[in-house]
Parts: structure tokens; C-alpha cells; sequence
């Protein structure tokens, strides 16, 4: 069931239980990825040390694990975490930043893959190299279209239970069978560190609904930075998240 | 004795000595700490490798060792930088982020506490837990009022020596029997990243004074992040800054 | 042979090409650099891990070396990434930050010499350090002239063929026996984070052109922050670029 929910009524779910989202992410986005959860209202924790992140994936309400610059420390805390968020029963999100292209991160996404992610999310070759399909694209961009990876996302989907999220220009998002559609991207938003960053609104929306939230997807954010202007206003003001029920 | 001191003669000191600031601190807020750093005048260097920090704070007029995201290599770098710091008889800063939830970043603070920390500065429960009482707070955010860590801030002043600074709505700096209170916090401040840099004067002051600096605490800088707006000004126009001779 | 290029034609080569460009680089300045490439037409990728660094330097068309806070994983990845680089023919600058002062780096920038770095970036005391004389400078801050390291820079170029820029109030660049210098550097550059990004178009630029690009240094970006103000715009303003075909 797809229904229109005003993102009012999403955001104020957010504050008032104030999630704890631990995050294992990279080093150009951090700073900026706890700025924008703590705008939402969420409470973020970036433990990424082995020996902390296992425990605090177990307690907190969504964890997130993002392959964009995985130290040798974050690979094995993103080993201890992943499994621990899956056997209570939490949210967590596996971002496969350049996997298909990348040796290092593509073996340990696929390894991660068996712990059973709430969530993935990346772009159209990341996605086809995770289902192990193709070689990736070149970094954040990506070099196929979102339709190409749709199949990708459902196999994937099918094999892990995952909801998997593909951005580009109209994301897709596939659970099972469902499918959803989200336009408003833009490939100008490859061109700001971040960008990427609209998506993670599903993470918070999650971490409020255990193993399986809703399916959802936002209109970007209020903080897209400037020189998107208009369009990002205009896209913000339509005021509405798609919410898929599963 | 307490005398209050204008924020004006303050900052011209700083300015003059441009004291030389070694970080080992979390990967959230390194560039907003180097920043504001620069901004009020001072040399910051962000020297968290094993074989050069210890060497580093030997010579730098003062040491930042905040524990947000400890990787292993800045473990080691702040065991050596620690004693080589107090050796030369420079002032080193302590912050236990998230101590008393997280069991490695706690067991290194308290290996720390060894080495003499000039000033330790933590909200409420952080505090409460590196005295060896409580289990620590929500990350950033205090699970205890300032009130309820003044006895542990105490306790851990009068064993290592230490200035204690207890962050909260109104901050408390604990000296031995001398208790200083600052109004200005404000539970907004935890909802950016690098909100609790406010306290950082603290380390910049402290770094003209060598190991026994003038207890003081400031009102916060400009720099405090728009939506803080009006009264973050007002409070910065007060212009004045506490400062405790020991 | 010297030439002054508008602006606007490198911007456009850059913009046509969108060279990529592989980034181990220093955990202040992370999100700035990937932003400013980004702002300037290039395709950067933060791959600084043992295992893809190496692989990447070999595809991608140019590589940043940046030696500000070398993890060790990172200091692995570097010896990785430059044979990788110089193998494949590829444009790699090393950005020796703190050489001279700091042990770790300082064995590692020499160690990295004998890989032929196409472009060597310092300040003059970091510049003169790594041509094996002087002691270094206090981290960004430069102990000595531009005019004192001219000929240690000389001596870098003869021995290792590289382009070597030295930056300061007025920055000079040596290769063999060409000498240019471009005014409009300000000590002002020292007192924000990211000031030393100015000479970084150098990078993009030369990844156009392989191994032997031509030499050539611009007026600062407009990303250069506020507080610099008016006399950044008009020194943007003269919208040339000296270039030195070698």
C-alpha cells in the first residue's frame, strides 16, 4: 500500500522520539551527515572503533554503515556492528559507496550482504556490482541509468529482505515486489559532497520502525546547499514523503 | 580569587602569543576545531600519529585530547603525547566524549587520568563516569544536571590535580574547593556538531600559562552556528570572562 | 615559454574533461578539497586504503599525496599510489605538510621522492626541509621566505624532475631552469583552513595533460572564504592564469 504522507507528520515523529543513529561513514561526509540527522532531530553517534560499535549497534535505534573511505578499523567495526543490529532486531543501512570498482570495499559489502541489511541504498552501478553484476561505475557517479538496476535491486531484495533504494534523477525503490518511483534527483547533486545525502532521510524514518519500516522516500532536505536553488526549494515545498507499506 | 576579565584583553593575549595547539580529537569536528583555533589566534596542529604526538606536545604551548572517535593509532598517539606533556610541563586538555557508555574510549581515559590532566571538561554524565560513578550519558547528550557531577568533578580535581569543567545550561569549573558557575549553555548547543567547542577557550587560555593556568571560562564565541541568532550574540556582547586565579 | 591563459579557458578544458582525481589527503580539509574539485569540473575519489589506492592512482588522472595527518593505512597507500601512478604515467603531487618538523612524514616524503612526483607543493620551510636542509616550519606556518627555498626547490626539480611551487605572499614556481612568480598569496591564507587549496588547481590542471603538463599556477578560486573579501574578488577579477610550457 503507497501512501502520501505530509513530511510535517514525518518530521515530527523524528523529534519526539529522537532516534540514536550510530554511523560508521566517510571521511568527507562526516561532519555534515551528524549535522543534517541532528537537524531532523535524531541523536547521531559516529562509533566506528572495533569493540564500541558492535555494542552500540545493539542499543541504538539504526545503525549505518557507509563504504565511501573504510579504514581497516571501520572494516572490522562494520563487521562487528552489522550482525550485532541484525540479531536485535535494529535498522541498519549499508551505503556500498564505489563497490564494483573498488576491490577492498566490493568483498566486504558482499560479506556484510549476509547480515541481512534493513536498507540498501546506492547508485545504478553500485547496486548492479553489488548483485554482482557489472564493474561499477566511477566513484559517486554512476554509469548506468536508474532502470538498468532495477532487476539488480529486486534480486537483491529478494535474497536479503532488504528494501533497496537506487538514486539518480527518479530513484526507484524496490521491496519485493513493490516498486516506487521518486523523481526530483538530479545529477546536480553529484556535484556537492553530500548530495547523496537526501536518501539518508530513510535511514532516520526507519530507526523509528524497527526490522521492517515502511517504505519511504523524501523529498530532499532543507540543507541541500546552495546553487541548486529554486528547484530544491520548489521540490521541498511539495511537502509530501511516499510511504510504502510492506 | 575570581575576577572577571574582558573577553577583549583575552583575546589580545592570545593573539600576541599565537600559542601553538596540538589536537588529537574526533574526526566530526576537526576542521571546525582547527578553525576556530585560527580564529581566535592560535597555531593549531593536528599532529595524532604514533611518533610524532608525543614528540609534538613536548613542545606545542598546549595538548587537545578529545576522545569522539578514537581510532587505535590516536589511542596510541594520545598515550604518548600525555606524558610528554606533562614532562615538559605543558598544559593538556582532557575530553572524555561519550566515556562511560563506550567501554574502550573509558578504559583509555582513565589510563589517561595518570598522566595529570591541566583541565578535564565533559558534560555531566561524562564526568560522573570517569570518576567512576555512573554509565554515562547518550553520547553528546547528558542523561545527569551539572548539580549531580559537581561532587565527582571534586573528586577528580583534588586526585589529579585537574581544573574540572562540567558543561550543561549552566556550566560548572571545579578547582579543588573553588566553584565557578558560567550561564549561557543551552541544551540547543547539542544540537550542532561542535556545539561543545564553546568550552575550547578554555584550552587556548590555558596554553599561555603552562601547567598551573588561571581558571576561566568564557562566554561563547562568535562563531556559534546561525538559528542560534540573538542570544548568542547578547550573550557574546556581555564581553567578559571569568577568570579564578588558583 | 610563458603565456597568460584567460581563466575561463582552463576552466573550460577542466569542465570538458572532468578529469579524475584520487585524493589521500588530510582529515581537516577532506570535504573541502572533494568540494572544490567538484566546484572546479573534476571528479575527485578519496581512496587512501592499502589494497585500492594503488589500483586507483593507476586509472585515475592525477593523485593527491597530502601528508598532514598520515594514518599509517594512509602512509601504506601513498607508497601504493605513486609508483602506481608514475608507472602508469600518470600525474601525482606531493603536498609534504610538515616536513621537516615531524619525523614520520618527513621519512615518508623522502621515501615518496623516489617515485618522480610530477608537482611538489609546500611552503618554503616545508620545501627547503625536503631538499634535506633547514628544520621546517611550525606546521602550515612557514619559518622561511619564498626567496630562501628557490634553490632548494631547483635542486628538487633537477633531481627529480618535478614542478615545484612554493607558496607565500608571493609564490614562486621553479622548474629546471623556469622560474614564475605570482603575487596575490597573503598571509591572511594561513589564518583559515583550506588556504593552501589555492594552489591546488595546479593538480586538475596537470592532470590534462599526463606526465609532463604544462606549468602553470591561477589566481585564487572564489571558494576562498569570506573575511578575505574585496581584495580576493579583484585579484580573481584579472581572470588569467600564467602557464609555462616546459
Amino acid at each position: 500500500m503507497v501512501t502520501l504522507v505530509p513530511a510535517r507528520q514525518i518530521s515530527a515523529e523524528i523529534r519526539e522520539k529522537s532516534p540514536l543513529v550510530g554511523c560508521i561513514t566517510n571521511s568527507v561526509v562526516t561532519n555534515y551527515t551528524a549535522n543534517l540527522l541532528l537537524a531532523v532531530g535524531a541523536a547521531p553517534a559516529m562509533v566506528d572503533i572495533v569493540g564500541e560499535a558492535g555494542l552500540f549497534a545493539g542499543v541504538a535505534n539504526a545503525t549505518l554503515i557507509n563504504l565511501g573511505t573504510p579504514t581497516p578499523e571501520q572494516r572490522q567495526a562494520a563487521l562487528e556492528a552489522a550482525p550485532s543490529a541484525h540479531e536485535a532486531g535494529r535498522t541498519w543501512v549499508l551505503d556500498p559507496v564505489a563497490v564494483g570498482l573498488l576491490p577492498v570495499r566490493t568483498a566486504l559489502a558482499k560479506e556484510l550482504l549476509a547480515h541481512w541489511p534493513t536498507v540498501i541504498r546506492g547508485n545504478a552501478s553500485e547496486i548492479i556490482a553489488l548483485a554482482g553484476e557489472g564493474a561499477g561505475g566511477r566513484g559517486v557517479d554512476s554509469a548506468d541509468s536508474v532502470d538498468a538496476a532495477i532487476l539488480a535491486a529486486q534480486a537483491l531484495s529478494d535474497a536479503y529482505g532488504s528494501i533497496v533504494a537506487i538514486s539518480g534523477e527518479v530513484d526507484a525503490i524496490v521491496q519485493g515486489d513493490t516498486l516506487v518511483r521518486v523523481a526530483g534527483g538530479s545529477a546536480l547533486l553529484t556535484k556537492v559532497t553530500g548530495g547523496r545525502l537526501r536518501p539518508r532521510r530513510t535511514y532516520w524514518r526507519c530507526s523509528l520502525h524497527g526490522r521492517r519500516p515502511p517504505l519511504w522516500r523524501g523529498c530532499r532536505p532543507r540543507h541541500v546547499r546552495c546553487g541548486l536553488g529554486k528547484r530544491c526549494c520548489s521540490l521541498h515545498r511539495s511537502g509530501h514523503f511516499w510511504r510504502v507499506l510492506p
